[in-house]
């Protein structure tokens, strides 16, 4: 069994970060939009008024086989601890349609799924899409 | 025509935002899940660190009629100049498969639809299951 303890992000954890966001974006066939830099995740998550929170999971495995040890289940629950804290009445994840393991276990945690249940598309504004609205 | 001036939301607005909000939802039939009162909106809004921020249009009608004057455009080419400004890379809207209006406008401005070209769907976890999750 793995030896996992949750926590919040540091501003040197952010080359690992930039590897696991590459790592996901591999699994998910999308490696093409990962465009951020290590010095961006630097400057939107550590400065005065951060645009993102992030928890990082320290595992010590006690085998070579990481999944299916409730590691994503122990962070999940820790988000819901947070938000709860901070006044949070609700949280969202987005999830890909054929990531049947993600899906189960959302739901297998009191998820609901919103595009299935009341309709909800995801729109999506690209930088050049912007940059044609804002005329620059 | 109407004239149109899109601005920063003050604290002193969040009266009529929250009729805003419970407008759409009746619009969207989702009135139930409008929980939020004016305190909070406030508090959310407008302390130090702000969970949201909030364009307000202000509207001199010319006419009775407020649709199809292009409102929606503006507040959307608003969006991406201040996403721009602030440095981000893109934005997105959640938008219901019915309203077939807002998508098409969503489109026409540039917007990809991310559930349909890629799969993504929505997961909700509401207070109760963050609650059971958080074990409080």
């Amino acid at each position: 069994m793995a030896s996992v303890r949750i926590r919040e992000a540091k501003e040197g954890d952010c080359g690992d970060i930039l590897r696991l966001i590459r790592e996901l974006a591999e699994f998910e066939n999308l490696s093409d939009q990962v465009k951020i830099s290590e010095e961006a995740l630097r400057a939107d998550g550590f400065g005065e008024n951060p645009f993102y929170h992030c928890l990082v999971a320290e595992i010590l495995p006690a085998s070579g086989e990481l999944l299916g040890q409730g590691i994503g289940s122990k962070i999940i629950k820790k988000v819901a601890e947070v938000a709860l804290d901070k006044g949070c009445s609700q949280f969202r994840l987005a999830v890909l349609d054929w990531n049947q393991r993600a899906m189960d276990l959302y739901k297998a945690l009191g998820a609901c799924d919103l595009t299935e249940a009341e309709g909800w598309h995801f729109f999506r504004f690209e930088e050049e899409a912007m940059r044609k609205l804002a005329g620059k």
